[in-house]
């Protein structure tokens, strides 16, 4: 049975050994351990006896108050992505157009993706997303990729450019073997929210094991002074069985956000690029707690589209979110799936005056 | 196998025993039966021996024309639910505002779901969906919430408000044991078409079991007059497994607007305010025969965002729905995914002069 | 589990028997081929030991380079169909107004839908899908629908229409048994994208079977000059159960504009009429690489609602994208979700001067 499948042990080759409980008692302990309700024990107040309760009392390693994963191991923190922009080097051309570029390096790495729980990802740059490469309509764009894994990659880029530059196997440069480097060079158009992502075979896994990141544009003109922030929607398929996740998150750990919620400010403008990569699931969906956020499709308008307090997206799109938080306290996020939620996908923004 | 198991007897604990033909008979059922080609003892007129008709000759519990719920029993009638706003009481404040006030009580409750199958529910104000509260953008809302069930629970609204007042665990009243009460107080903003449920964990069962109602603020300056309509899509999983769902509905029981079609007038304005609180399936979707709708997503816009007879929405989405009908006679509307169809999202507007 | 069967042999009553390797290195086998990294005897150069390629390094009958199903006797071709528009015939009536008439009839058909798999499709016309009925707005239409196929069937269209025009069962003609006909007539109204398919139970079945087409109504003032093409997206269930789909497509055969790129001209306005009429999975996508386009939902407005890379449509959905190629070369289109175009449902764009 599919679920059943997605949601039991943690477990697979390749994992540390950990006792775990079940993930349905994993998988639901989230709202009352975040919420400041579990006990020491693992048991909720009145969960005995009760079947509304049965999923909901006991913490596991998913989410346990005060138990987080080793970011300095890992190599990166998920509170720094959000705001870490790559903008590369630029220089000036003779005809004066700006060349902006980026070197960006494929790696095998180990994650700990929930406490105890080793995951070995397929990176860009070492981290899940990979960096966020920023830039302007109408520069020149010059990504020098080193394939440092032990896996043949690509980078495949969501945006307007020729065939040779799609990273795809069998055009331009194809596949890049271990070792091997190629330079991607194409306009930066059109302006927007986009991706990247690895397009080797077989494209899920490359995928499901962490190979992606967001690719922005600016436009021209700019956007208004906001306080912007990165989140990519992905899973973690611990069982590598190819049906689905037991851990979903945004910027590669499950409940970071939760952990250490995202500080912004009252009445600020705040602009969140949000992208889904989730593998397997057929569709995401985002959903704000107390308030409601201006929506702008693939970013490639400056009118939005809908003025909501949930979206979905498939796998590829992403969005603009603009928004103003009227009232200070923590607010929660989350997929509107209450399956992603209770598996890793929700966190909280602090909102301070 | 995932959908095999979903589709399978509707039988658990708490569910009246009843002879049951399997799902699959009865899932193809209702196309026959509901357009009068059924007979009597549920063998299709030409369905013997034939591969195409196999699925196709019997009608069962889920519908069978002519056999209904006992909706006195069950305390609400998905045909009054439609036109049933809730506008609370009102009063003038000191300073000239509005305040609108609502008692709001949650109830354990069996449901008869589908002739002789009953589902402990959990609801609110003992129906599913539950009320549809109805309020003017600017006015001050408050919520007296009482837990006379036997679990935990909150009321979270999807809108604009303080933390305290977002109805989750560990925020403000946070989760109310059985027996307990709390007022929920906030501003009625934006205007828009939105919903509330429970938020207490395990989530998925919360609005699985039937925690769930419509919202609607109207914008200060009012809609056109038109025949209004609500429409909450759920389902119904009778065998708890928390993999899918055996029935699926608007307002509450399955196939009921194909047993009482819903009566329009021809070229009066007609608006639905359609929400999705369907667990565990990614999607829902609402497509209409023979005629075309404006789609007002969220309903926090004045102006349409499409034009079309199909529109998907995953949990928590809602949107606004306004059309005429031209021809009189009864035109089917259902979800464009016909396993949800065949289980029992269907039902007919009946056009008159 | 429900993707294991899904994705497990194409065996099933009504194929012809032929040596098959399992379907997840068949999945996966499409890429390295495709794009010229395949070898002649199915294993990729790297493959062997990395874990990474487990699943890319075989090439089966789904798609192997150079061999492609018979189109001749499949009795159409997916590269005709692509812009192949059914104006039926016209003929002034005593007001004024123009009258357009098809004949569309029910055919069951073997299709051999990959290398050496033959599927007994029910088709209109005798194609999948059937055929692009094309009208402008204002016409009168009438279409005579003969059931040539040993099943019951109906044409239900998406539009607006007297309820006697439906093509449901219990409606006007209701449901046609083989041999017997019926003359659907209504205005062509509103005008956009829409589509047909038969509406006898079970539904699923009659859509899942071939049993589709694409309805394009032209604005009054018509749109602007372009190449168009007609793309209905949907699988082929090839085990009949009911589950999933073992095959993904556009127009008919899986993978066929990788083996035949669909030739356009570079600079030259190209607008694509894209259906979702795929059965049993949730929702579609569709992702163009290296461009962008204009997408206008439903078509029923000239304004389009976003510039973007990758929509997403449930069945019955669809909606028309309009683009201009800038650079020469091979751009791949494709579902954004790696199980449908590992199982076929890719493309290519070939750009030319």
């Amino acid at each position: 049975m599919q679920k059943t499948t997605r949601r039991s042990l943690l477990s697979s080759a390749g994992l540390a050994a950990v006792a775990l409980p079940t993930a349905k008692a994993l998988a639901a302990g989230h709202d009352h351990a975040a919420m400041g309700h579990g006990t020491a024990n693992g048991t909720a107040p009145n969960g005995a006896g009760d079947p509304g309760m049965a999923h909901g009392g006991a913490a596991g390693p998913t989410f346990r108050a005060g138990e987080t994963v080793d970011h300095v191991r890992n190599g990166f923190h998920p509170t720094e992505l959000l705001r870490d922009f790559d903008w590369g080097r630029t220089r000036r051309l003779p005809n004066g157009r700006a060349l902006r570029e980026w070197t960006v390096y494929a790696l095998d790495k180990e994650i700990e993706v929930a406490p105890g729980v080793s995951f070995p990802a397929w990176t860009f740059n070492g981290r899940v997303p990979g960096p966020t490469l920023r830039c302007r309509e109408g520069e020149l764009l010059r990504i020098t990729f080193i394939n440092g894994s032990a896996h043949p990659h690509t980078m495949h880029f969501h945006g307007i450019h020729p065939s040779a530059m799609d990273g795809v196997a069998g055009q331009g440069a194809g596949l890049l073997q271990p070792g091997e480097k190629t330079v991607y060079e194409f306009d930066a158009e059109p302006f927007g929210l986009h991706l990247f992502h690895c397009h080797a075979a077989p494209l899920a896994e490359h995928i499901a094991r962490g190979m992606f990141g967001t690719f922005v544009i600016d436009p021209r003109a700019g956007r208004p002074d906001a306080d912007e922030l990165v989140m990519v929607q992905a899973g973690w398929n611990t069982t590598f069985d190819a049906e689905g996740n037991q851990l979903y998150h945004v910027n590669g750990i499950p409940f970071h956000y939760v952990h250490e919620p995202i500080r912004v400010r009252r009445g600020e403008l705040v602009r969140i690029y949000l992208s889904n990569l989730l593998e397997y699931d057929p569709v995401n969906s985002f959903h704000l707690h107390g308030n409601f956020f201006h929506h702008f499709p693939t970013g490639t308008s400056l009118q939005p589209i809908e003025f909501t307090d949930t979206i979905a997206q498939v796998q590829g799109q992403r969005g603009i979110l603009e928004l103003r938080f009227p009232h200070l306290g923590q607010f929660m996020f989350h997929a509107h799936k209450s399956e992603f939620a209770e598996l890793g996908w929700m966190g909280l923004f602090e909102v301070v005056a």
